[in-house]
């Protein structure tokens, strides 16, 4: 799972019938530094976090099958609210 | 998913049979400041997408599976037009 | 999907069952632009493609599904030739 | 698999039900060199590991199915402990 | 499927369960110039390469099912002994 902080949001009026209804979060992935990494990307949130927040992601087939529809679009997904980084 | 900008599309005639009638996208993917990361690729549109559009990708199996054929050759695929980007 | 030229081939004697009788082609991805991205790879061909063609590829599951044995070793394939990129 | 040197732990409180228990471990990819390579992520670990250990890490649906929940939300977990690197 | 020298193996006692019996080799991505590409990984070994070989490696599920086991940890494999690169 990747680390991130949650940095926005996005909407979206014409879009998957799967996403209606879901948070889409922007999400910036980060180390344990806190310092950037990667690339931004959307993901569906899935515990209540809000921007600011650090939190799990996860992807792939894993995010997928978090939700129940026979179809569903999402390839990332917000899957915890970190407290704190032990290093 | 990946935030992206719509560039363009690409004509292919000989192909597997499963992206017949496909509208093929070019997609340059970007961040919430909409600068260009990583690549270029090619997705699959779902949702009425033309070029100069912001839109979400989703990959792998997401993909594959919003389609009903058995062997469906999508691993990319546009699921959303963005309208806004809240930061 | 990547978009890719075709550079080559690889010829290997042992490999996986599932391999035998599949063209291997060494594909290098581009953009739209036809600039070099990423990096090289080898895609199993289902549509014809030769070198010097320019191609579209597909990974990962979606890749593996459009061959029929219990367990495929492909992960990379090309599944159309490119004839125009309209940007 | 990537190898990787275990750096540390995060607590989450607030996360998805298949992520109780376990240990969410913050690992840095590295090479046969020990250099660290790619970006730091957080894995589910399957073997004891503990902070300062190298371990393999498998990724995606592999990871996912090292459980036995419905909807697993891991995509990396710690397979197993380096004892030494051949070279 | 990606092309990579064998650089050496990995030593594990304290491992998942499906991993044991099978040979994890040090792999190291190549482009076909045979100059080195991307990071090393570890790639559970399916047809005899030793270390010096040049290979075909596949990742993900393609990988994974090559193994008969209910939750194979694998999710990288040597599926083939490169001869020739034909460009």
């Amino acid at each position: 799972m990747l680390m991130a902080k949650v940095v926005g949001s996005v909407v979206s009026t014409q879009k998957d019938l799967s996403l209606v209804g879901k948070k889409l979060m922007i999400i910036q992935p980060i180390n344990a530094e806190k310092q950037e990494i990667r690339f931004q990307q959307v993901a569906a949130d899935t515990v209540g976090a809000g921007v600011g927040d650090y939190v799990l992601l996860t992807s792939g087939s894993a995010a997928r099958h978090l939700f129940k529809g026979p179809s569903e679009a999402v390839d990332y997904a917000i899957v915890g609210i970190i407290d704190t980084f032990d290093k």
